[in-house]
């Protein structure tokens, strides 16, 4: 996407080719701070200490600190030693292991001396295919957004989206964002009211950030808003993005998008979840099923933003992180290979 | 309520008699700090610079106001001369009129020497009404608490609210709060999940306060975790205030009102409205025929807290500050004359 006006990934290899630069998300948007990481450890502290996030940006991050170990030690000590230590960066990601374990299949067969470039390719292809997926879910949605806006053509086509299913937890793109950055480019005069998504508010802190530096309009609101604002018109369609989808269509999302599917259904405004197809889990039945994370209540009572951290209630709190969306209440599914219709 | 170990009202008469005692909530719940009005140009400061707020508790302190600028001068200008001052406090706030015009009743037709008097006791007597009012919507919401608590006699009865319709924007109960406060005093093990209820955060900072001040225990949560607790069987009933409900039965209340009450119906539990019964409004005949007030976007922008204030978004923002929630959704009115259900 476009970032200070020209159009970058948010995973790139360094200059020299033997590390790889990635922003520093903490400060954002507060501060831009493109760091670059030059060994494996670099890489375990980027992913643990959340300077990246995003299941994509984890796998891509640990991918280039696997290349960047046997840049430096080729053996396979070495090798055992930086997976064992990138996968223990964030225990919970599916994705880290996937990336981790495509990066073994290609290196391991090979003789140290072809493992680092080996390595260092491997881990450009996992971003090429991260890019090509989200572009690919990207048009599938800019053909929804088109139909819709082609309904009211006079006017902008506004989209409410929750969290962060955006650039910054990919390598390009983002998987809800996708089909806003394609709308937009393609003309289509695309507004976006970003939930600023409390507790940690990745909407207002890095959504509305990526979507200033694309150039795409955007106001954001406070999480109750939503239903007014679809209740009087003023929504086209939600999108969000998904952290799995159950066998039966359910979708478990950062919390709050369950209310905004709710509000969605009852005012027949269109509800997409964008997603890879690999999010998909059949193994699970239903939302019923899936354990939902009790973060800490800290999260919730202090607010991190410009000038510091301040508390913002007297008394304890709780912090489910996630919800569960019943598949009923989606419109489609926006996938790389297509979008499916809720059945 | 009980504040600070002993039972208090949000407004007294000073110990003298002649000034009004109340909470200076903008500092709330970091400094409890209660001041002495002393004049009618006090009262209008303090409704103002919102050191109070709520429609009851604006009503009585303009009350005394008024009394007060009696006790200095009892003349028909002076008399005059408040009302237009306490008046212009708050335009919108029909409360305010309504208490002012029942003090212009009780002493304009008395001479100058019994004015005073007479007003210190119609501003009591204001109190009492409402004191009493409130009360009595904490009877009736009482009896469906008792029933529903005796479904689940083994567990605390959950009870979700959103914003502050408590003990601090009326004389004493509030009206969401009253049937809370009495449950809890009747000795039912309630448990609240308060809403934070962003931008301006009066869940966080005021309904928790109270709660935690008459011993209720209570738990904040970010306006997006509701609609998961009641998928999750962890909330037994809703309750909010209102500013309006119009012929229909639409309510009028606090941005978010409307996601909770669709949460509440997709998870038949029950949603509760408590008010008292001048808040119907037969002449607006449903909730689209209400002008929702758009806020400034700093609301949103800016969080105080304890610790300052600092910006948590980069970007613009809207701030819709009520939403309606259908008729339909409403499972009853609780009112000072008994429990409406939906028709």
């Amino acid at each position: 996407m476009i970032l200070e006006g020209h159009h970058q990934r948010s995973i790139t290899r360094t200059q020299d080719g033997r590390g790889a630069r990635i922003l520093d998300q903490r400060e954002l948007p507060w501060k831009v701070k493109w760091v670059e990481l030059r060994s494996a450890h670099d890489a375990e502290v980027a992913i643990r200490e959340m300077w990246t996030r995003g299941a994509p940006m984890i796998g891509a991050t640990a991918a280039y600190g696997l290349a960047m170990a046997l840049a430096m030690d080729a053996s396979d000590e070495t090798l055992d030693a930086a997976y064992t230590l990138l996968l223990a960066s964030r225990p919970t990601a599916v994705n880290l292991r996937w990336a981790l374990d495509r990066m073994m299949e290609t290196v391991r067969p090979l003789p140290a001396s072809e493992r680092a470039e080996a390595a260092f390719a491997r881990a450009d292809a996992i971003c090429d295919e991260d890019v090509a997926l989200n572009k690919a879910i990207g048009e599938h949605g800019l053909a929804l957004l088109r139909d819709l806006h082609a309904k009211h053509p006079d006017r902008p086509l506004n989209i409410l989206t929750h969290c962060n299913a955006g650039w910054l937890a990919t390598v390009d793109y983002g998987t809800a964002t996708a089909p806003i950055y394609l709308a937009h480019d393609a003309g289509i005069p695309v507004h976006v009211w970003v939930d600023e998504t409390r507790p940690r508010n990745q909407g207002a802190l890095l959504t509305a950030f990526e979507l200033s530096g694309h150039g795409v309009p955007h106001t954001v609101i406070v999480d109750n808003a939503g239903g007014h604002l679809m209740m009087n018109g003023q929504v086209d369609a939600v999108i969000v993005g998904t952290d799995r989808v159950t066998a039966n269509g359910d979708v478990c999302n950062k919390i709050g998008t369950y209310l905004k599917a709710l509000a969605a259904f009852d005012n027949d405004v269109p509800f997409y979840v964008a997603l890879p197809s690999p999010t998909f889990d059949p193994d699970t039945p239903t939302g019923r099923d899936i354990p939902i994370e009790e973060r800490h209540g800290d999260e919730v009572i202090h607010v991190a933003g410009e000038g510091g951290t301040i508390r913002v209630t007297g008394s304890s709190a709780a912090n489910p992180a996630f919800d569960v969306t019943p598949a009923r209440l989606v419109t489609a599914y926006i996938t790389e290979r297509g979008v499916l219709d809720r059945v």
